[in-house]
């Protein structure tokens, strides 16, 4: 089913997902018009000229006053106090969604923050890129791109179906999934590659003068560890169990893997990084 | 200084490495003829088509007579034992070079292997991609490429010499190197992280329902992960010492991260994150 386009749009955070959120709206040709808001008047006017928003404003409050959906596209540190920030000016009727890469508990406490009328659902669409910004905002960054939904115990079955739809016209692949679930699995397939990322780098932190000895290997695999850290500290601190239980898996991983070695175990060894790459290929080539 | 072109070149082991360097050759315009020593017929048999060698044997003994280079690219697990069979047939003033990814005590083993009027260098070209075979050489692999050079105290000045102009004719930068700090640099760069993408990728081994949960961060940091594990699992060996130094290095860093985050210390956190992303951008974009 298509529906019907929104009438005003409100994005909050114009930045990479946000931006091609309003984007991929406007391609589908759901929404009438659409007003971003955020702290950074560069980007915002930046979104404005790109023609992601029609208009822009800092005050969240103000931002959503009158929407029938507002996105929260805001680093997932910030999603709960906006939530309460917007919450007593959202109109009756209006849908909320955000993009946050953690669901969980946070997912019940936005939806403490909504009025009883506003239908909010949580969505994670798994996209993205190294770049940020509403510069780095693409009409296509959800084409075929799976995008989790975290219904709870609240939600009802046709706004769960109007959201199913509503990702599917910008593109997305939905899978519905229980907000602890999602935050399980990707503390493993996410949040703990990041992890790993930063700490991998930071162990020739002292040691510039490698530089000119760095091959492939090493870029590829710490490549996440150019991520935001603000947007990094929050997602580990809001998903801290699930990512200290991922850790002590990867821990117990490579503790096998130096265990062999320090024996010298060549048949265990070449074992456990044949099962090691038998897994990454079954992930796909990319 | 150019130098005249070798007579006859021999590459052991056909691969993306191997077959890279007969094709750079063959583009400097240093090499008169080419034979390739493998074991599989039907890869010599594409490095033939391909123009990489102009003909080809599985008898290394054979292969290498006459040859004024030997080039020894197979796995670097093979090389010692390589070494030992060739070395009785190399003629005299012969030189021979290795492209292995361990040096350290290996180059003394192999020097051991060699009659007195050959002329031995160990090199590791720090270039290579996920692609193997000769299907996959390329003549312009070391274009720019670091090709670190490990002279030991049996090395003469001119013959260190030769050996670097003849990386730069294929397109290398030549560094020099002491083999033993060598294989302390690339623990760290390069055999580290690829045993950190392996723990990673076995820490979901038993989740393949999670395929479609999996982003660009995973595919990025376990890239490497899907590299041969006969072939890993012999510089791991080959490297242990270092390598289980630089792990503990590892370790520690991500312990570092571990505490921060299991007492939720923000600030903490984030300056760990910020510092080591600060490593990471320092390290270039790729």
């Amino acid at each position: 089913m298509t529906e019907v386009p929104f009438s005003r749009v409100a994005v909050l955070g114009v930045g990479l997902l946000g931006g091609s959120v309003g984007m991929a709206l406007k391609r589908a040709d759901r929404a009438r018009s659409i007003i971003g808001v955020g702290r950074g008047h560069e980007n915002l006017e930046t979104a404005r000229k790109r023609g992601i928003v029609d208009e822009w404003t800092t005050d969240p409050a103000g931002g959503v006053r009158g929407a029938d959906l507002v996105v929260l596209a805001s680093p997932v540190g910030t999603l709960e106090k906006l939530a309460e920030t917007i919450g007593p000016h959202l109109q009756s009727g209006c849908r909320v969604t955000d993009v946050g890469s953690v669901k969980g508990g946070l997912v019940s406490r936005i939806e403490t923050c909504m009025p009883k009328d506003v239908r909010y659902l949580g969505s994670h669409p798994i996209a993205g890129g190294s770049d940020s910004g509403a510069t780095a905002a693409r009409a296509d960054l959800f084409d075929g791109a799976p995008v989790v939904l975290t219904p709870t115990a609240k939600t009802g079955e046709a706004d769960l179906q109007f959201m199913e739809t509503f990702w599917r016209d910008l593109g997305a692949r939905p899978v519905i999934m229980d907000p602890e679930e999602h935050d399980r699995v990707l503390s493993a397939v996410s949040h703990l590659p990041h992890m790993v990322a930063y700490a991998l780098a930071a162990s020739v932190s002292d040691r510039p003068d490698w530089a000119g000895f760095i091959g492939r290997g090493f870029l590829d695999t710490t490549r996440i560890a150019s991520s935001p850290p603000e947007v990094w500290t929050d997602i580990f601190r809001l998903n801290r169990s699930n990512l200290l239980d991922s850790l002590k898996r990867f821990e117990m991983e490579i503790g096998r893997i130096r265990e062999r070695l320090a024996v010298d175990d060549e048949v265990a060894l070449r074992h456990l990084l044949s099962e090691a790459k038998e897994t990454r290929d079954r992930f796909g080539a990319g």
